[in-house]
């Protein structure tokens, strides 16, 4: 069996470190009703921070699951460090965004406000999306879920934790974005009202690069993922 | 005044040729209830085939406005074709797809079915993706509608209209999806369950080439995503 294949559960660091794992409930529901696994199957099991082991199932009954924990497993994240530091977007197309930029592999997605943002984001929204990122990285076999954090002010973001590049999106900017790269890198996405003068000013002024995707207008979530899909080329 | 500020308004190639347009219903609630045009202000046209034009408002009034056709506006549509042939994900994944695709320039996209793929794409479908794609353009400042067909059978992709590089995107290839350049290209998107072994046969030797993006799982809408990004990338 491939990690392709496999199905993924995610557990505590706590968890995974040790050498079997109760499983009842809603993991039980994942495992033994969604996915259907049986007896003596195999799977993985991901702490969310990188970490990665295979699993079998030892003991099954109709409520609970006692799993065997076996040697490390490939993690199946991505090398690069690649932050999003979006405009927040209304809350579905936010869902979506997380949900892509896990599968991609995508290291954080922080929502900023901006002068023309429609809105935040409040705690609420973001325990969605971090449910969301849960079961797209459950879903995908990556070991890594994004932090999740906002809303932030614009002017916070030279305290946010990343290093390396920054990225402005820009569609009047003449650069490209380049693809693929081993950098730690942050993306700046805009709503779709743009930034304002001043605030291109401030990100220009803290060393963001202004670059394009093309010469369209795109919404928030689509620059997003476009420009997670390119960075983490390889 | 840019495009990348104008209100775009997808009308006939026929009407794109005249001199002047008369607007009512649901073009007029476009533009003057939703982006709140007035009179004396510029617009853009465009007919879906890759023609766009500046307009202006001649005259307006609470049911129908008169606009006066202009010089040629830039179409902002990518120089590369890149066909998106994908098995049919679930409706509301469709619906993101097709959007998404649009907002990027993507020239066709084409359901297919397939031995693991849950479901077709019906004629009904197939219209609330067109009028999707129609938003996605009018938001975006494209001037071209991507084509939109299905379902078609696997054995019919030889004969579908495309032209240059097929790619099939496969999460165990060694090869990975080459990022920019200019000759056509094709993608083909197996459902999440994978294509089985003898389609990958089929679809090999009718050229295909295997690549992969990282070593996730993706869903089938978030792989024709970022493949797209990718291979429209200047």
């Amino acid at each position: 069996m491939t990690s392709e294949s496999a199905a993924n559960l995610l557990v505590t660091p706590e968890e995974l470190a040790g050498e079997s794992l109760r499983v009842e409930g809603d993991r039980y529901r994942h495992l033994f009703r969604a996915r259907r696994l049986a007896r003596d199957e195999r799977l993985r099991i991901v702490d969310g921070e990188g970490g990665a082991r295979w699993a079998e199932v030892a003991a099954l009954d109709r409520r609970h699951a006692e799993l065997r924990l076996l040697a490390a497993a490939p993690a199946n994240d991505p090398a690069r460090r690649v932050d999003l530091v979006v405009a927040a977007p209304r809350p579905e197309r936010a869902a979506w965004l997380v949900e892509k930029a896990t599968e991609l592999g995508v290291y954080a997605v922080r929502f900023v406000s901006s002068e023309r943002a429609v809105r935040g984001v409040d705690g609420k929204t973001l325990e969605r999306l971090r449910r969301i990122a849960v079961a797209a990285l459950e879903q995908c076999g990556g070991a890594r879920l994004p932090e999740l954090s906002g809303p932030h002010a614009l002017g916070e973001l030279p305290r946010l934790p990343t290093a390396g590049a920054w990225y402005l999106l820009d569609p009047m900017a003449s650069e490209t974005l380049p693809a693929g790269g081993d950098e730690a890198a942050a993306v700046l996405v805009g709503p779709e009202g743009g930034w304002s003068d001043q605030e291109v000013t401030m990100l220009a002024a803290a060393g963001a690069s202004r670059v394009r995707l093309g010469e369209r207008v795109l919404r928030v979530e689509t620059a997003a993922i476009a420009a997670a899909a390119l960075l983490l080329a390889s």
